[in-house]
């Protein structure tokens, strides 16, 4: 008997008491169930997908150009064999009542085929940012660093496996870019060329969302649902809004329904709660928020609002 | 003398005002202190629990029904080993003015009785996500994927400790579910089952709070203080609001206040701000925002609101 | 071949056309570019830089005393000879129409000298929480677990790199430490002492912000710019706001605009949207939100408003 097992003379109840729970609650558990998704693998492919997107800019050595093309097809074959077999397993988990596709090689082969086509999008996307943002120094350090970057590029690779009909694993792509930058993005939602979003904590994008070509997105925007109560039974049906070319969505603005349209050109103000459709090319804000001052103890109303400039420096 | 050192040929200015200036700020220095709790350590154990509580779903080889009392043993053993090493530094780091169990073993030990009933919530939660979003494909994807699941057990695990006189540890831990879901949930909120979070970017929940049965909770929503402004003298005292069974609040919503309560049945709509109690079955929003819109470079105020639908499809 | 190349057996097109695209996007390939910023480098550099601030709080091992001089010579030692190697890469990557310092070493140095006076400031923030949050278990668990301090840390680090005018590694700093935190401050932002940030999660200050002393800033809160159309023009003009000494802004507010000056002592109440400078020791709520009540299907106005107390509690 080791040293531990005396400190800790009987942990048999314990045991005994956490596999009783295991049987009252199966789906909390997978056992006998030798090919489950592998979260840690899929992690692992979402930074492969990026090195292959991005190459020189997150390897840990220089890229000569003589070898490039070694690095390409180590890559493209080390994830075409790692995801076909993550994708089999996904199959495998899947609930019976929706269809599926069966080959996952040649699922994972389309995927990667689209590789060219999403870096022709997140090259938009790169310049969107640069054009868009102040603050940006060159277009390394938003490749580098910005978080809607990432987040972009997680959900194009995402979307293109959901529309290939992959379980589970567009949406452990989605929420583990959720957790590294409080960008929500369903692998569900379809997005046009041109994307820009800034800052981007606390955005949350709804499955069956629609957006066009040059939308900008700030932080704390969410583009959902009227209502979820229908639960389950509302899978499939569009909750979600469209988001038209062109339009601008400043922080915090909640557009919700999947019958709302969001015109092309049109400017959403922040904190705007929007549940019906707007035509193209209108500008909306909250109408001046009445502020209230207090100073020296005596209530003051503002001589004038504060807000009342809001299309001065937006337009 | 190195090569590095050359490079460097005098770093002896700087370590010598970093010297004296650990000296200037006692707390912000831990020296001579040899049984600090090891953050890396609670890190592991928070993976661990999740292992031990849904087996087979984060686990890098599959697990065999045959070997699952091994399994479960070598875990709880683990989990204690480490556990009680870490609650003992916790108690040793402790301020004095506060009470504490001194039996880091008895503690950990009892916590690890309380698995089966965490386990027993777990579940509910689960359930209630399915249940309560369209988009959920099955079970798996929600144990899987979903932050509010991942952010849940976390506070189940930690308010267990918390309620156990733990200190330092609890926080530790929901602070590195904070950082992973941007969910912050205080250890010492008491919550009931079938909890549902939903996206969950930017909720705040304070240590006083009290959460019923059935409650949905969506992204950005605070249940906060009224104020904050009697610092350290306020420890204690119940200063977050108590959320009745089968409570729905909307995005944004803040509730704030030790002795507002929301009543059984109650829904609150986006961005509302409250800091009274409700009764129970009402349902409360904003009144319509009033939105300002302007095309053509004329000012309209909208034919009717844009919101005046919200009990139409949220009731 | 091996059995992985039988199994795909040509994988030939996929990495050809990914070849061909790599043409058409050169910004997004970093190729034969030997000296590169390495990410990894840059994340363990604030990891290591936090063992200096922070002595025997984030370390594998307990420091005995009598060995601290050790202790901090090598980390310094590490520290100088990675970052200058990094700041000579970011200055490599820099496009040419900034100003830039060329002696990488001498930046690193002078940075490392500033380690004493930015431990100075965060021995002040570490303070401000303790004072400020009543659910503050003692100093170590700020400084263990508060986000807020982590995000501040990073910040006070970025600014002082940014100030020495070194490319793309401060905006790398904040914005890891933006998905670790949610917080997303540039490194660019002014801030004075005693800064207390709460949960924090959604918060964005803008590159050109001043911050002055003791000021406390709860989740949600922009401190941003009133419009970015002028995109990469309005490099380096002030476009953020300035906040005053012991200011205090509640969650979810926005304050915009290079020229809105945020006058000494003033309170800005929850989700206030403010683009004008408010004078000194002013309250500033957003007036009563109007609420909406439904209760066994009839709709109320409230008796009175919900928040008519707002100044009673947090003045």
């Amino acid at each position: 008997m080791s040293k531990k097992q005396e400190e800790n003379p009987s942990i048999g109840p314990i045991v005994k008491s956490v596999l009783n729970n295991y049987e009252e609650h199966l789906p909390l558990i997978k056992v006998d169930a030798s090919n489950q998704i592998n979260k840690d693998i899929i992690i692992d492919l979402i930074h492969r997908l990026r090195e292959l997107i991005f190459p020189g800019f997150f390897n840990q050595k220089p890229i000569k150009a003589d070898y490039l093309v070694y690095y390409v097809g180590n890559l493209v074959e080390y994830i075409l064999y790692q995801l076909q077999k993550q994708i089999k397993r996904a199959f495998n988990q899947q609930s019976t009542d929706r269809p599926s596709l069966t080959g996952a090689e040649a699922v994972a082969r389309v995927f990667l085929e689209r590789i060219p086509a999403i870096r022709d999008l997140l090259a938009t996307d790169v310049e969107a940012a640069y054009d868009g943002d102040p603050a940006a120094f060159n277009h390394d350090e938003i490749i580098l660093s910005y978080p809607g970057i990432f987040a972009t590029t997680v959900n194009r690779l995402a979307h293109e496996l959901y529309l290939l009909g992959v379980p589970l694993i567009p949406r452990m792509m989605t929420e583990y870019a959720h957790g590294v930058t409080g960008i929500d993005i369903h692998p569900g939602a379809s997005i046009g060329h041109h994307l820009f979003i800034d800052h981007g904590t606390g955005i949350v994008i709804g499955e069956t969302t629609v957006i066009g070509n040059h939308v900008k997105i700030y932080q704390g925007v969410t583009l959902g649902a009227l209502s979820t109560r229908g639960g389950q039974l509302l899978g499939g049906v569009k909750r979600h809004p469209t988001i038209e070319d062109h339009v601008t969505i400043y922080s915090g603005a909640s557009i919700l329904g999947g019958s709302t349209v969001i015109g092309e050109g049109v400017v959403i103000g922040s904190n705007a709660f929007i549940t019906k459709s707007i035509p193209e090319k209108t500008k909306v804000s909250v109408k001046n928020t009445e502020l209230q001052f207090i100073s020296n103890g005596k209530k003051d109303r503002a001589p004038g609002s504060l807000q009342d400039e809001f299309w001065d420096w937006v337009i």
